[in-house]
């Protein structure tokens, strides 16, 4: 077919001159990009036009579009079940994925999950996973496809062949100052989850220090978007806005978080890692329609916890993974850090605060996170919380325990743990996870 | 030296979002970029950037002189005269260097002149200059000095060794979107001209649709921002804000143009060419303290007209350039297109208005411009005014000549050239081709 090429530079002033794109021109725009007859420093001016100008919700539905049919989309027809993914936004201690995609698979919701891995002082999935022997997070999509299939879940990570101008966009905006845009990121989001082809979608969009979005009133601006473009798309959708202050759980740093997520596969774990599992869990059942209300959805999902049926799903997918079984029988098999050094408290009272982004940047400092991709990590690094917001903790007892491949390591990080608990002598009001929840 | 890198996505950011660079930090951007540490991509995003959020006049003192510092910085140590150079931002017909340098270099004041080709509707000097058999626009460094030195005038193009920066970053500023910013046009054209180891410069800002600016308002923030930044980095400086809505003088395309600038040395020409011609000499004059009131100025300018001393001027330099010094007395020695197809005016009356964008896109057609860099230009194609604003002219009476290859070619562009005038019963009222001066 022969068409006419944009000119590129008329497009990127558009943007600059605050005007609106076609759905066309976008698609031309990153058409050509992929072809190369875009270049990077053209993108990159256009990136920043749109950052500063923004992109309204026809716009960002075109570029999700676009990105999203730079690649391969899966169709995963052969999956008979509803296929609902959840994706979170980033956080400190977020096991969730790991406990969350078996549990649902297991009360009749397929999940096809294609993860990230950490970057700077937030964690990835991958990374978790990656902390039981043998796990493959590659799967070609044939295999990806049988496994959600007969397991009713799979997780693997961002192939080449999906959404791939998303990857060769988001390496330019890491270095050209164009991350934090709504429109941008939720493209850079979508794009990728609809390549799953996936029926519907819940968003975890964490707010506070912990998190990307510092506030929940930004976290709202960006879950809202999400959602939107998600419906235009023609998902199913909703969100959960969610408190990422303090760390979820009682753990960061890769396989003290899947420990953690193996504990709440077997019916225990702390009570805000299982409470945060099963309320996105009813989202993801809800808009599966295996259920009609969100009481059955809880029971169902309580019932999946408690029969040992979530945990077995769990199992079948390392075992189609490849990976380690036997570490849910014996988690001591995802290894330990050399050192595990107790951090004591100073003064007896009730935990009132716990900094997760203090204790992310430690758990990054310690080895478990990277500055940039394609660092190594440390499996076995991290930050085991003793004494969570709301419990009592005396003078002497262990606060936390520091886990490094040296007592140096440890030991250099020993301040920084410290400093983000704060110690008060009245019991601190319960605070919940889930501040909000989203339609479109 | 040891220095550490700053990193180019803070930068950026920075500016993104409304921030003020420190001197220091923008010296460390160019330094980086042209170290090829800054990448092509980060460059445009912080062109895109800086357009929208725009530079302070410190920080665009700052970008000016981290661009001229980029490349060699000429010093002209050995030419004893005060150095002044005239910068024109570009219009149709703008032929005023050719006669003004040789004038200005009769009066006593030096002319270390580099100038730009043509690009789109507008012409450039040294198109102009190349209509002359042999005239070499290339010299080194240290020929101009001499010829500078000697003759007290010479006209060359941009050298490599000059500002690399801005060449680089008017290539990409090209192709994404980023040229229309005051501040980037300010560092661009000040860069150049700073290079020039000149003592003070008068800019011609052109206001009207001829121009680049298309109105006064835009013309004067332009001449401000400029005559700012000249002031800052040490120069003395004049700007004249001078009309652009109608061509100057009778003629539009290279050999065209040099004929007439010659006729203006021999101290005929078209009054409104002289006009400028005098206008601007005047600000060189004064800026150069070899007078002291404009009266004086004005004196010793024309006097250089009448008794052949800028001729004289100008015969030297296209000597010392290489440039066949016969075109002085044979004008046709230029060379002249094969057609030259009259245009007859089809009613009786006054010229009121004569479009400058309408015959700059014309010559443009005709081979006189350029629609890329780097294409061919036809030396003696473009348009001779037979009648121009004010003047009477008869039903059947030529208004123009188009002068081009073909006869075909001709022809194509008669319909735009007789759309560009507008004839009226009543004589217009004159207008004066200087709209406004500013100083410091």
């Amino acid at each position: 077919m022969l068409r006419t090429r944009q000119n590129p530079a008329l497009f990127i002033k558009v943007k600059r001159d605050g005007g609106v794109h076609s759905e066309a021109q976008i698609n031309a725009f990153i058409r050509d990009y992929m072809a190369g007859q875009v270049t990077d420093y053209q993108m990159s001016a256009w990136l920043m036009a749109a950052l500063l100008r923004g992109l309204d919700d026809a716009e960002t539905t075109a570029l999700t579009q676009a990105m999203l049919h730079s690649g391969k989309v899966l169709k995963l027809a052969s999956v008979r079940a509803p296929k609902i993914d959840k994706h979170s936004t980033g956080g400190v201690g977020d096991k969730i994925s790991i406990c969350l995609g078996p549990l649902v698979a297991a009360c009749g919701v397929a999940v096809p999950m294609i993860s990230g891995r950490g970057l700077g002082h937030t964690g990835g999935t991958l990374d978790k996973l990656e902390a039981i022997r043998g796990y493959r997070v590659a799967l070609d999509a044939r295999t990806f496809e049988r496994v959600v299939r007969e397991v009713g879940v799979s997780m693997i990570g961002q192939t080449a062949e999906l959404a791939p101008a998303d990857r060769m966009m988001y390496a330019l905006r890491d270095v050209t100052g164009t991350v934090e845009s709504v429109p941008l990121i939720v493209a850079s989001i979508l794009s990728k989850k609809l390549a799953e082809g996936i029926d519907g979608l819940v968003f975890d969009v964490k707010a506070g220090r912990g998190a990307f979005m510092k506030d929940a009133r930004s976290a709202r601006v960006l879950a809202r978007a999400l959602v939107r473009t998600a419906a235009r798309a023609g998902k199913r959708v909703t969100a959960l806005i969610t408190d990422m202050s303090v760390p979820i759980g009682r753990s960061v740093g890769n396989a003290l978080e899947t420990r953690e997520a193996i504990a709440v596969l077997e019916n225990e774990g702390p009570s805000d890692t299982r409470e945060l599992t099963v309320a996105l869990g009813v989202e993801m059942l809800l808009l599966g329609r295996v259920v009609t209300t969100r009481v059955q959805a809880k029971q169902k999902l309580e019932r999946a916890l408690a029969d040992g049926s979530a945990l077995e799903r769990f199992e079948r997918m390392l075992k189609a993974h490849g990976g380690d079984v036997k570490v849910v029988k014996d988690p001591s098999r995802l290894g330990s850090a050399r050192e595990r050094l107790p951090l004591f408290s100073l003064r007896s009272g009730y935990v009132a605060d716990c900094d997760a982004h203090a204790l992310g940047l430690s758990a990054l400092a310690l080895g478990a996170g990277r500055m940039q991709s394609g660092d190594p990590v440390d499996h076995t690094a991290g930050i085991e919380l003793a004494k969570v917001v709301g419990e009592r903790v005396e003078k002497g007892e262990p606060l936390a325990f520091v886990h490094a491949a040296s007592k140096a390591l440890a030991r250099s990080e020993l301040a920084r743990v410290r400093a983000a608990f704060s110690i008060q002598s009245t019991r601190p009001r319960p605070k919940k996870r889930v501040i909000e929840r989203l339609i479109p």
